[in-house]
C-alpha cells in the first residue's frame, strides 16, 4: 500500500481521525479526546501524533499522505483555511490548515462539520443518489448542510444553512445568537431542558421532577426524552412543542428550496418518535403543497457522516 | 440583420414580446392583453401574431428567429414546456412550448416570472456582478427567484423559491395556498388590504374609509398606501406590521442561504417607506449576525426585468 487520505472529525468531546484509501476504504481509525482547555495548538499537535500512530500502524510514513479531509464545529474561512469562530472549541480565527500543514505539506480541504456530514450521507448514507436535499441536524444547535444540484451550497461567506437561526416564532424564546424565536431556541437539546426547568419551576407535576432529584439544574435533554419514555404528560408535551416547531422549520425550508429530502440528524432526533411524530405532522400540515412530496428521513451513518463527508471532500478536491 | 431571439414576458394583465441582437439589444418590443377569458390557445395565435409584426417591422420573417425566450407565471415544468398552474393565467397543465413551437419550430427555453426577473435583474439590474442573490417580489403574491453560484436555483421540482410560502407567524392570518401565517399572508397586496378592510369593520377612524367611501369592498393596497402618504396612523400600523413580518422573511432566507444582497421587486415594493422602513429595521433585528452584510437592494428594471431574463435564458441555452 501507497499513498493514502487522511479524514479528521474534530469535535468539542473528541477528534476522530481515520486513513482512507483513494478507493474510499477505511483502513484504520482512531479516537482522541479533545481536551479544549489545552487549546489549539495542543490539539493540532495530538491530531498530528493520532495521524502518525495510525501510519505507523499500517507501514506508511508522512510522505505516503495524499491529502487530509476535515470537517470542524464552526463557521470557518475555507479559502484560508481558518476556524473563524468555534464556541465549543473555544476556537476563534484559528488557522488550523497552516498550522497542519507544518507537519503534513498536503492539501488540506476543510469544512463545517453540517455540510462534511450531508457530503457523507450524500456519498454513504441517507442522501445517495440525490442530486438535491438538506442535511439538518438537531442538537446542541441546529445546523444544516445544503446540498444543492449535487453540490454542498456555500453561500456567499461561507455561512448557508443557518436554518436554526431563521425565526420561526417572532417574539418567542431567546436565542444563544442574541435574537428571540429562532428554530434553534425552540428545539434544540438545551432550549427542550429549559422548557423542562420552566415546567419545574412552575411547580408542575412531572416524573422530570424525580429524575432530577428536585434539582431544575441537572434537567438535561435526555431527562425529558426518559420521562417521556414512561407516558410522563410534561414530557411529551414539551418534545410536542419542540417537534411542531422543526416542522415548521422543515416546511420552511422546503418552500425555499424544494429539495428531494430532508434527511435529520443529531441527538434530539435519536430521542426518536415523542418529537419525530409532531415534528413529521407539522410538516405535512404547514409545507405548501406543491413541495409536499419532500421526504423526510433519518441520518444513516451516525457518528461517522463528518469522517465520511471530510474524506469526500478530498476526492472532489482538484487541488489534492 | 439576419439572426433575431425573441422574448416573452406572459402575465395575467398583458403579454410582453419583443426581439433582441444575439449579442443583447432590444431592437422592438410591443405589447398585447393577456384577455384570459379567450384561453391559452388564443393567447398563442395573438403571441405568433405579435411576434409575426415584430418581424415583419423589422424586414425580417419567422426563418430568422433563432429561439424564443419565455418567462411565464406561476410553476412550471421546464423539461417539458408545460405552465403546471397559474391561477393568474388560468391555465392548467397547458404545453406552452409545443403549441408556441407549432409556429415557431425553434428552442424555446421557459422559466417562470420570479426566475426570469432575477436572471434579468443579475444580468442588467441591482444583482449585476454577484454570483449570490435573491430577487423577491412583493406584490398580489410574494415569490423569489434563487440565484446561487451564478446560477438559478431550481430544485428537485422546479419550485424553488417559494418564499411567500414559508411560515413566519404559526396561526397567524389564513393564505391562498390553504396554509396560515405564511409570509404572503402578511405582506402581499391583498394581505395589506385584507388587514385595512378589517380596520374598517372594527370601525378604526381613518382616511381609508374616506378613500373608499366607507365602502370596504373597495379598500386596495393602493388605498391604504395612498393613506399613509398622508400620514393617516391606521395605514401607517398595517405598512408597519406587513414590513415586520418581510423583514423576518428576508432575515430567514439570508439565515438559510447566506446571499451577498436581497433585491426587492413588485408593486408592494413600489410603496416605498412605509413598508421598507419598517422592513429594513426588522431584518437588522432577526438576521443571525454572520449575515448581517447581507444587502438589501431595490430591483431596477422595473416591467421590463423578466423580458431581460428571457432574453438571458436563450442566450445561457446551450441547446438554441
Amino acid at each position: 500500500m501507497r499513498d493514502i487520505i487522511a479524514a479528521l472529525d474534530i469535535g468539542g468531546t473528541k477528534i476522530l481521525s481515520a486513513l482512507v484509501t483513494p478507493g474510499g476504504e477505511i483502513v484504520a481509525h482512531e479516537q482522541v479526546p479533545s481536551e479544549v482547555p489545552r487549546g489549539p495548538l495542543d490539539a493540532v499537535q495530538r491530531i498530528a501524533a493520532s495521524l502518525d500512530r495510525l501510519l505507523a500502524g499500517n507501514g506508511l510514513g508522512r510522505e505516503h499522505l495524499l491529502a487530509i479531509g476535515c470537517s470542524v464545529p464552526g463557521p470557518i474561512d475555507r479559502a484560508n483555511g481558518i476556524v473563524v469562530l468555534s464556541p465549543n472549541m473555544k476556537w476563534y480565527d484559528f488557522p488550523l490548515r497552516a498550522e497542519l500543514q507544518k507537519h503534513f505539506p498536503v492539501p488540506i480541504p476543510m469544512d463545517d462539520d453540517a455540510n462534511c456530514a450531508a457530503l457523507g450521507e450524500g456519498w454513504r448514507g441517507a442522501g445517495r443518489g440525490l442530486r438535491d436535499f438538506i442535511y439538518l441536524t438537531v442538537s446542541t444547535g441546529v445546523g444544516s448542510g445544503l446540498i444543492l444540484d449535487g453540490r454542498i451550497y456555500h453561500g456567499a461567506r461561507d455561512g448557508a444553512g443557518e436554518i436554526g437561526h431563521a425565526v420561526v416564532l417572532p417574539g418567542g424564546p431567546p436565542c444563544s445568537c442574541g435574537g428571540a424565536g429562532c428554530l434553534e431556541a425552540l428545539c434544540s437539546g438545551p432550549s427542550i431542558a429549559n422548557r423542562a426547568r420552566d415546567a419545574l419551576l412552575h411547580a408542575d407535576e412531572t416524573l422530570i421532577r424525580t429524575l432530577v432529584d428536585d434539582d431544575p439544574s441537572r434537567v438535561q435533554c435526555e431527562t425529558v426524552f426518559a420521562a417521556a419514555a414512561q407516558g410522563d404528560a410534561v414530557a411529551l408535551d414539551i418534545l410536542r412543542a419542540a417537534g411542531r416547531y422543526l416542522g415548521i422549520g422543515m416546511a420552511n425550508v422546503a418552500a425555499t428550496l424544494d429539495p428531494r429530502a430532508i434527511i435529520l440528524g443529531g441527538g434530539v432526533i435519536a430521542g426518536g418518535e415523542p418529537i419525530l411524530g409532531p415534528a413529521r405532522e407539522a410538516f405535512r400540515r404547514h409545507v405548501y403543497p406543491p413541495m409536499r412530496g419532500t421526504e423526510l428521513r433519518l441520518a444513516e451513518l451516525g457518528t461517522f457522516s463528518c469522517l465520511w463527508g471530510a474524506t469526500r471532500m478530498v476526492l472532489d478536491d482538484e487541488t489534492a
